[in-house]
């Protein structure tokens, strides 16, 4: 049987590596074969496109340039790695995946849809079966912003950057209703655990 | 005044590079500013993706991956020279361009045409003004190979993915006949030379 593919989103901060380390643990626990992922994914080819992306001598790097080897990159973590995982049965759990390029780069960064088309050529009809979305909501932040003292120009710009990040995970909610899975990121890590555990558990009872 | 895009096409064989140096002779001859260039096109970022993709220990790479860092090249090489060059009211000259990708990584090695998007994004809307075709049909080869001696299978299957190129090109003529000029590509370096020039002359004539 094919394994399942699960993506956690959401914007910095909002808890993914924790939880996604929690959920890991529980397919370890109750036994069934996990492999937790994140991009560049360890392959080699994925890590050398990397390097080339974060080099300091790259900074005539044109936006274009970069989003096509974030997506060069997961084309070949899907291949070397996500899709043989699958193939196993394993389920594999990915911190971040395509929505992010999606959310980050064509939406908040402007360089529109068609990052999303070089993304679904890149992973070659891999969807996730689900994605948690962790719901931190830009206002939570802001908030706590302003509170503490006037925030400076930056901290506004970085504001509205975040807010394009959110709206644009609305959006991908809204597009794939049948996998995305909203889960309340303002509550305690437990509590959320739990959700999570509780969702995946219902997602393996109906397969099986 | 907004330069001249030109790119060169065609088999490997056909005499592309012969005939791209003699143009920009002639160019240079009566005084038009020419950038002669060729991807990756010496841009530092360019040189490094292309050395990925030439590097021996990447085996694993997989084609999805490799058309994905072809395009990334290509898009740093436009946004970094050929763009500017333009903006300079050079004549920009590119041996191989896009339509190289979707001929042999979109239809011969059965990419699809998702290699012509990927490649859209990639350029920004920048498209060739005129694209020289030298045109050598794959039977000019492949009567010269039979006319000598059976042919292996190796050598056969190599000529099936030379028609699919070949092929792939007539498609791109079909498709964007106000740029590709064709060029009998089986006639003599001069004669051929002459053809390009009085084409050229007539095209920047009739932009004055």
């Amino acid at each position: 049987m094919r394994g399942i593919f699960i993506t956690f989103e959401g914007p910095d901060g909002s808890g993914k590596s924790t939880q996604i380390k929690l959920l890991a643990r529980h397919c370890e626990e109750v036994g069934i074969p996990v492999l937790l992922t994140r991009e560049p994914g360890g392959t080699d080819i994925s890590e050398d496109i990397r390097n080339l992306l974060l080099d300091p001598k790259n900074t005539d790097m044109s936006g274009v340039t970069e989003a096509l080897l974030y997506a060069a990159s997961r084309a070949q973590h899907v291949a070397e790695k996500i899709k043989p995982a699958l193939e196993q049965g394993k389920i594999v759990l990915c911190d971040r995946f395509m929505d992010s390029s999606i959310a980050y780069q064509g939406y908040a960064r402007g360089l529109g849809d068609e990052v999303r088309m070089i993304n679904e050529f890149a992973v070659q009809g891999l969807a996730p079966d689900i994605t948690f979305f962790l719901d931190l909501p830009p206002d939570y932040g802001r908030r706590r912003l302003e509170a503490s003292r006037d925030p400076d120009r930056l901290e506004l710009e970085d504001m509205s950057f975040h807010d394009k990040v959110y709206e644009a995970y609305m959006k991908l909610r809204d597009m794939y209703p049948q996998r995305y899975i909203s889960v309340d990121a303002t509550a305690g890590v437990e509590e959320i655990a739990e959700e999570i555990r509780r969702r995946f558990d219902e997602y393996v009872a109906g397969r099986a």
